[in-house]
């Protein structure tokens, strides 16, 4: 079947847009039942841990600090008043969206925001709060899930907004030098210019800064294709607790000398050093892509389409997403603007592919072949194959809005899980015959629903559980049994969004006594006063 | 041009194998002096740095240790008599292999040899070596190349080749989980079978242990493609120095919950741990290669090839080397079996390109137009595609058999170096000029050539000076210029190698101070007696 018989007999249908004539299997794969996967982020405790032994800022504090600055007026922001006049007294109005995080969850009371304009200043600040014992926060573009770029308490903030420079980019290997407060999109845009891209893709891409991507180790969209940033960020230029300044900013992508210290920093969290500079490799951007959505009638069969369709699409595959009917129905029955569901039957459970390359003809063949022997062998019950941008972004919409119809149904616990691809339905399986057996799921109930979505490709699953009201009745039938689940299979309790505030505690979930210990040993090697985003990331920290 | 039309053309011309007819340019691009880049592994030092104060072996310490192993008959070597009739004596000979490198060019004399057969076994020795003070040396399939898995003194070695299971295989997701003396090329064909492939290959992929792999951060020829160990590894097991299990076996592709530890170990040579079990992603073995020669007229051409190939290849793109016309010089001259230069006039630049790809016809077409485009707008002089794959071998042998021509040549200085791709060839340039100006450089000369080569695509250049005989003299005109050099455009003076024994002392030329000095506080956090791989990988070690 050639890409145009395709989207021919796909046009003879009523859909939305280009459906396949796909027949329809008369033996299904798997048991078939309606197992729901998905995710979520803990909900965050609202009382702050209690504050550690660092000193309270005064004016005197405020001015030496200001001194370090080439121009305090555009890089400090203080409630503190002092006797210099060159440093307005500003509201505590002003700080709000410094000492807040984007969800309004966190929030806490620094009365000094400092914006340095270079590596230097960060440093003779960083060393100044060092020698002082005052604690500091690192906050990039401040679009964290975790509460981790945030104070807890009266914490300095340093916010790298003011250093924004790109400082170079090789065309030749595709390398990217930076600082740490470019924002993600502007990079992105910028070496798309040369025929790259970088090399992970999130929503938060307009705010988000690439020093603060790197400090939570980011995941997103791309990250089937091109891997985790351990493998992409080439250097760091990081300031240590104390105000050292540690060089590793190296364009090199092949260096065997000695321990390989940035990678410490990478998934940080601004817990043992301050990210200032950033060098990363991208890769060339695809001149095409293609988005197709298929329906199946079991998890099974979703769990047996991914090889199937990585050995077809081989190096062009670039995402493997599923989500279940629940989760279309949340989408459906909540609608958001441009989101329509393209089959006419619901399925038990569907999965988005997309494909990048460099040849739209050949990215078109090999997907059509696959298509075809997809109906033929009866691997899916139904597909869709976009035929231009906006239909791209419509069968994407049906997949990325399912957090935001989840939250017209009601309150939302999420979870953001990592766990071997098989073990994904039994999680979700489990969750909602627990709440069955004890009367607690149903339409009117304390649960209304449990929908289940994620990175096939990436192990990474997300559960939504839409609840009538957050209470902690609820949260206790959630918690701890699905970390104990999680751990049980290995899992982690964290994929992507990190520890921060909201899971420092559960680390242990995840990693055992003897990596923490290690970890606890690796804090106080860098930061032996603590000082550097306290209460957070780890226990006792 | 389709793949036909180019075959065709080249068929009916008088080389070696298919010939694309390519036009000869009227211009050339760049200055095309014959530049020269090219690599090497330093020479050792044969002196050996003074025993550290580690505990001398007896009897009691070998019936100690044998009594810690399940099967110490087929697990223990030792030339130390004990009372104990079920531990044999082995002559020194016996321990050769396990105290001398495959170069020979580093020897140990320990009397023990442990061979463990389980992590546990490993733990209970290193524990016992702890308590008591006695130094060990971890060794893999003892393949590195600057004496890393050797004794320098009397160090217990701890060899891994009877930790040899794979432990599971994920056919969906394509996780590898095995012991980490499993062979590497024992795993790929054993993930082979199921269509995946390991994402690293080495020469000495039929020895190399995947644990030693790891150890060494080991580069390869897969590189470019599927990128480096550290974005690769998924979770490593690994006992530390006081005989403790880090048990970070981990088969997720998304971990968030705190330090990623086991970046710590990749790349550490064992200094810090010894590396027991290893859970790697592995990537879909492509359908189908391709493989092409082209000759260039100067460096600058080879690199603006480098990207104008990266965007037409794209997806399918997973080799670029280059090599220089005194390195096909000496291929042509010390002639390995089955090496031909398949070219009718010789070129100052060769470049070889791989293309690895899920559809034959597909990548065939992406070549043809791309040669077609490289032939008319003149980016190269001459091309041959290898037809089958015994072509692909011979094009291949062309690149790979330099290293052996050089050594029939003479006393082979070589270096491994990583610096940005534009700096390459200036470095071969002021060797060689600075070799002329001494008139040091020529037939019967202290040096009779200096012959560059290496991966455009990962920024490593190799440089062999063939010299008449290995001298202190010859030594001091290359170094330590060549380090400084390569020090002062930010390169890296080991790019894939590792430290070893023979830089251990020479680190500082790519790292600073600083990081030297955080590597230092790891060692002795993780290690606080010095007991792993002692007098190497660190200064001071």
């Amino acid at each position: 079947m050639s890409p145009t018989t395709l989207r021919t007999l796909a046009a003879a249908r009523s859909c939305a847009f280009a459906v396949p004539a796909l027949a329809t299997p008369t033996t299904s794969i798997g048991a078939g039942h309606s197992v729901i996967a998905s995710r979520h982020a803990s909900r965050a405790s609202s009382s702050a841990p209690p504050p550690g032994a660092f000193l309270r800022l005064n004016a005197d504090h405020v001015t030496s600090i200001a001194s370090l600055l080439s121009a305090p007026s555009s890089s400090l922001l203080t409630t503190i008043s002092t006797s210099d006049s060159s440093i307005p007294t500003a509201d505590a109005s002003d700080l709000e969206s410094f000492n807040t995080d984007w969800m309004n969850k966190y929030k806490g009371q620094s009365p000094l925001v400092v914006k340095p304009k270079s590596t230097k200043e960060v440093a003779d600040v960083v060393n100044y709060c060092y020698e002082h014992g005052i604690a500091v926060v690192p906050q990039g573009g401040n679009t964290g899930l975790v509460g981790g770029g945030v104070p807890v308490h009266d914490e300095v903030v340093i916010n790298l907004s003011n250093l924004n420079n790109i400082r170079s980019f090789d065309e030749v290997s595709g390398t990217l030098v930076c600082d740490a407060g470019c924002v993600l999109e502007v990079l992105d845009n910028h070496v798309g210019e040369k025929g790259y891209m970088m090399p992970l893709d999130l929503g938060a891409k307009g705010s988000c800064h690439i020093g603060g991507n790197v400090a939570t180790n980011a995941g997103g969209l791309r990250f089937l294709r091109y891997g985790s940033l351990h493998g992409n960020v080439l250097g760091l230029e990081v300031v240590l607790p104390d105000g050292r300044i540690l060089d590793g900013l190296s364009t090199l992508r092949k260096d065997n000398t000695g321990f390989d210290l940035k990678q410490l920093f990478i998934g940080s969290e601004g817990s043992i050093g301050l990210i200032t500079g950033v060098s990363i490799v991208t890769p060339r951007r695809p001149a095409a892509f293609n988005v197709s959505v298929f329906g199946l009638n079991s998890f099974e069969a979703v769990q047996k389409l991914f090889p199937k369709v990585k050995a077809s699409l081989g190096e062009i595959l670039s995402a493997f997403e599923f989500f279940d009917a629940h989760a279309m129905s949340l989408v459906k029955g909540h609608a958001t603007a441009g989101v329509k569901d393209p089959f006419e039957a619901a399925h038990p459970f569907y999965v988005l592919i997309e494909t990048g390359g460099s040849n739209k003809d050949h990215d078109d063949e090999k997907l059509s072949a696959l298509l075809e022997e997809l109906i033929e062998d009866e691997w899916v019950d139904d597909g869709v194959l976009a035929e231009n941008t906006t239909q791209i972004s419509q069968l994407w919409a049906l997949r990325e809005s399912i957090p935001e119809a989840a939250g017209k149904a009601g309150r939302v616990y999420k979870y953001d899980l990592s766990m071997p691809v098989e073990k994904m339905n039994e999680l979700v399986e489990e969750m909602r015959s627990r709440f069955e057996s004890k009367g607690i799921l149903g339409a009117d109930k304390m649960f209304s629903s449990v929908v289940g979505y994620g990175h096939i490709g990436d192990g990474n699953l997300h559960i939504n559980i839409v609840a009538k009201e957050y209470s902690d009745e609820a949260e206790r039938e959630i918690e701890p049994f699905i970390y104990e689940w999680t751990s049980n299979v290995n899992g982690s309790i964290s994929a992507e969004h990190g520890l921060g505030r909201m899971k420092a505690e559960k680390i242990g979930y995840s990693k055992s006594d003897e990596s923490i210990r290690i970890m606890q040993d690796l804090k106080k090697l860098f930061d032996p006063k603590g000082i550097f985003n306290p209460h957070k990331y780890l226990p006792g920290a």
